[in-house]
């Protein structure tokens, strides 16, 4: 793991490297120095069915020194590479708010800051992202831990061997970057991936040993999963094959964070090629659970406004085209009702370990 | 631990199920079923100045059944007092959620729901808590897991052995109910627990294993300590005694989050007794440190009219009129900024991990 390592921060350093030489280059020929930078906007976004993916397009946008518009930009660029160059030499990893605070500083013999907020050096890391093909966690920027994961499977993390069949209800913390060079998967002998939107549904899961009876890995994010939550899921998925269910609340925000696991968002659609899990697949709560699953209506939540808009938004958007899933909307839109995974307790405290989900692998009823 | 869990069980559902039989005893001699509660209001709390704590009065209010403006609540009561004994006597956890939707229903013949929203069901388990003397975890009621531990500590958790200083960067998951009779501390040789506010920095020690250097064990809560870490460090505290100190940003939220740990909150004063360590220390951000570590003034943010309302509450709070605390919340004032712990990464990505804590530590430079 640490050869690996040394080896990727070689190539990432390199290509943080190769745009100062753009600079010199340019300089020692007198030209204006420039570089180019995929264009991230919706008009370079788009759905590719075939793959099942947002992806990016290939429109370019060139960034040069010698343009008044464009220094200020060019010069931070410089100044956040210069940063990211620093942490794959020393081998750590930092936040983005960190970076920030690191390459702020007020330009000499003047009053102005090379950075005055984050909202500045953020996009800039972005635009690093995609110009070098890296990931950010390549780049080695992280977010907070933020999931747990539960079941038959083993990493190593800094030489140590982590067992999570041996962690007890609470389990591993999920770190935020999770590539192979930081976490090794040494073994998986699990037959699915369950990824569950709350942490209260996982917590009853963890404590009922769900994962044991029906062999598989429990992972959630708590809320919409952060960005190491799903990178990790995708590893095992593509890894070792688990297929990957995910269980999320019956509402628009619950259909979007299945989406957004499925084929990446729009926002950060380079990442989808390496985040997204075109195969995952919908288990609950669907609209049409309340009458299978005869919840009272009490239980259900009545729709607002914003739910109702986002719900129709989600009826438009190609990636939920498929007449299932006009269906599964449009019958939540009629009931006038969502439903939260919590309402499962009104029938029994273990509803979900022991009625819901066992009855929904039986019958194989899920939406792709 | 199973026989503790047993016992434990068997004491909290005696209490669950004596409620019922005041009720039981009150019909049988025709009379008005009646309870006492205590006072969960600002009138009857205080802060405890010899044991340095925020804590509960002795008044109290009755509840009966034979009252208008009181027998919804009392029913309600009942009905929340019995999902709290399901839960004991099936030995399940649950969250506060659940046990609303668990004791939701609409009444027979009748087009009234017994609770309307969570805001109706969540006070009652604060009665109940108080009137039982049983902390909500006790009652068996968990939150979300939000908290990673690393260090030379070792669990037991559901029959497994957690070792956290064998769990690489990202540590073990803290699950919100740390009892004993759910987690068992089986062994910790450091010599303190450093309870860091953010996950960033808790990260950046982590991958530093700053633990293995000072001997220390690693808590973060990500950003406002929860109840299930809050509860963990004062276990550490108390039961291998180890100093507490808590690391935070220089704002009037920093100094917040520290009292709470150190004496507890107003709001769940009933709980300090349990969770409070009013030995905590604060080791920083202070508002003395920029100064002292030089850092730039353009890393300082501006004080905005929220942070000033705030910290002049804070100088009139009882538990922060030592002078040492007087001094540094006016000195923040006085210079209008606030610091994050973000901005010691000006200096350096590892300035926290290798100056700053370490001279900290050597200098016992910290507030009581």
């Amino acid at each position: 793991m640490a050869q690996a390592k040394a080896k990727k921060n070689g190539v990432v350093a390199k290509k943080l490297v190769g745009m100062a030489d753009v600079v010199i280059a340019a300089a020692q020929r007198a030209k204006d120095p420039t570089f180019e930078i995929p264009m991230r906007a919706l008009s370079n976004v788009s759905f590719n069915p075939r793959r099942g993916l947002i992806e990016m397009g290939d429109k370019k946008q060139a960034r040069s020194f010698f343009n008044v518009g464009m220094a200020k930009k060019f010069m931070q660029t410089m100044l956040v590479a210069d940063a990211l160059a620093e942490l794959q030499q020393a081998d750590l990893t930092t936040s983005l708010r960190e970076i920030y605070y690191r390459t702020k500083h007020t330009i000499q013999d003047s009053h102005e800051n090379t950075f005055d907020t984050q909202d500045e050096s953020d996009p800039i890391i972005e635009d690093l992202e995609v110009s070098l093909i890296a990931l950010r966690e390549e780049l080695h920027v992280r977010a907070e831990n933020s999931g747990s994961i539960v079941g038959p499977v083993v990493f190593g993390d800094d030489g140590d061997r982590v067992d999570c069949a041996k962690l007890g209800k609470g389990g591993y913390s999920v770190p935020s970057i999770v590539e192979p060079e930081y976490l090794e998967i040494r073994r998986c002998t699990a037959d699915f991936l369950l990824l569950v939107e709350k942490g209260t549904q996982w917590n009853r899961l963890s404590e009922d040993k769900f994962w044991r009876r029906y062999n598989c890995v429990l992972l959630t994010g708590n809320g919409q999963p952060p960005r190491g939550v799903r990178r990790l899921a995708r590893r095992l998925h593509e890894e070792y094959k688990l297929p990957v269910y995910v269980l999320v609340d019956n509402d628009p925000w619950g259909y979007y964070i299945y989406s957004v696991v499925k084929q990446g968002s729009i926002n950060l659609a380079f990442e989808s090629q390496r985040m997204a899990i075109p195969k995952a697949k919908f288990i609950g709560l669907s609209s049409a659970d309340p009458e299978r699953y005869e919840l009272p209506r009490n239980v259900g939540i009545k729709l607002n406004e914003k739910d109702i808009t986002r719900a129709k938004e989600l009826l438009n958007y190609q990636w939920f085209q498929k007449p299932s899933w006009q269906q599964e909307i449009k019958r939540m839109l009629t009931s006038g009702l969502k439903y939260e995974l919590d309402a499962l307790a009104n029938k029994d405290f273990q509803y979900l370990t022991k009625k819901y989900l066992p009855r929904k692998l039986k019958e194989k009823d899920w939406l792709d």
